[in-house]
């Protein structure tokens, strides 16, 4: 199973793909930050973070993208933006008929740390040995996509063949409509 | 001066294309609502608000876009959803290069009907009278779109010239990258 991970956001949106199944080590394929200028205006910076998890998603063909579930306790700004870069990964993923998974931060730091409350820096620390990478990647924005990814994996891989086959049939008949 | 004004939702988006300059009696050109299923996973109504969105630039090809700016005062969850769809708005208009404008609630019933705390039966009086219609648009999300196209037209012309000139500009220049 590959999954990419997408730690979303304005300004960096981390992106990592993991490949494995549960129970069996995990290899990375990719891990990375798409970035976009803070002083550009909102339209053009969720076109740059369209065209990044385009490439992520041409070049690596993840069967999953796990993306973090957004909350709007946090700083008021950051949450829009968040909610917004989130969308266009939802988007792109979906479009393509990919399922998404939304994760809850707690989730992700459980999944990887055994805590919901772990910080930053022990999340890197089990990413970097989930993963048997030489150095915890940086930023954390990318550790993060990493984590979301590992989570993903080890989340329910019955219910993710399920999604797969709901998010296939669903993408062949989109139930929006215009009145 | 043609404006697409989206009110921003997942269950409904208003949409309303204004024709005018400011000064003038101005035109309807045309008012709808995209509706998504709330039982439609987040990923799958993102893309049918696109493809609705797309289907109104395509048919309708206006010169502006103008979204209303999202305030996270109000209910969360309702608010994240509405902070996903304006996104969508956002981003298919910033992709063909058409500047997009972001007016506060206040600010478009200001303009319409002269105060910012006006109630929803006055804004849609005064989007049916502005644009001589015979009865006001249903539901109010349609009539809110309406506001905001006539808000857009009426506001600093001579800013949208410059604002066109920039979008078109930077459009074929994106600004975000991979790393």
């Amino acid at each position: 199973m590959r999954v990419l991970g997408v730690d979303p956001g304005l300004t960096r949106c981390g992106v990592g793909v993991v490949e494995g199944v549960a129970g069996r080590p995990l290899t990375m394929i990719g891990v990375g930050v798409v970035r976009t200028p803070a002083d550009a205006d909102l339209g053009h910076r969720l076109v740059a973070i369209e065209q990044g998890i385009e490439e992520w998603l041409d070049e690596h063909r993840p069967e999953f993208v796990a993306v973090e579930r957004v909350f709007s306790q946090h700083n008021v700004r950051t949450v829009m933006g968040t909610a917004q870069a989130s969308a266009v990964a939802l988007l792109c993923a979906s479009r393509r008929g990919i399922p998404v998974a939304l994760h809850t931060p707690s989730e992700v730091k459980a999944a990887v740390t055994g805590s919901g409350r772990a910080d930053k820096a022990q999340v890197g620390a089990m990413v970097t040995r989930l993963l048997r990478l030489s150095a915890p990647p940086k930023p954390a924005d990318a550790a993060d996509a990493l984590a979301l990814a590992i989570c993903h994996i080890w989340r329910a891989p019955a219910q993710n063949r399920l999604q797969r086959a709901v998010a296939l049939h669903t993408a062949k008949a989109p139930k929006g409509r215009t009145a």
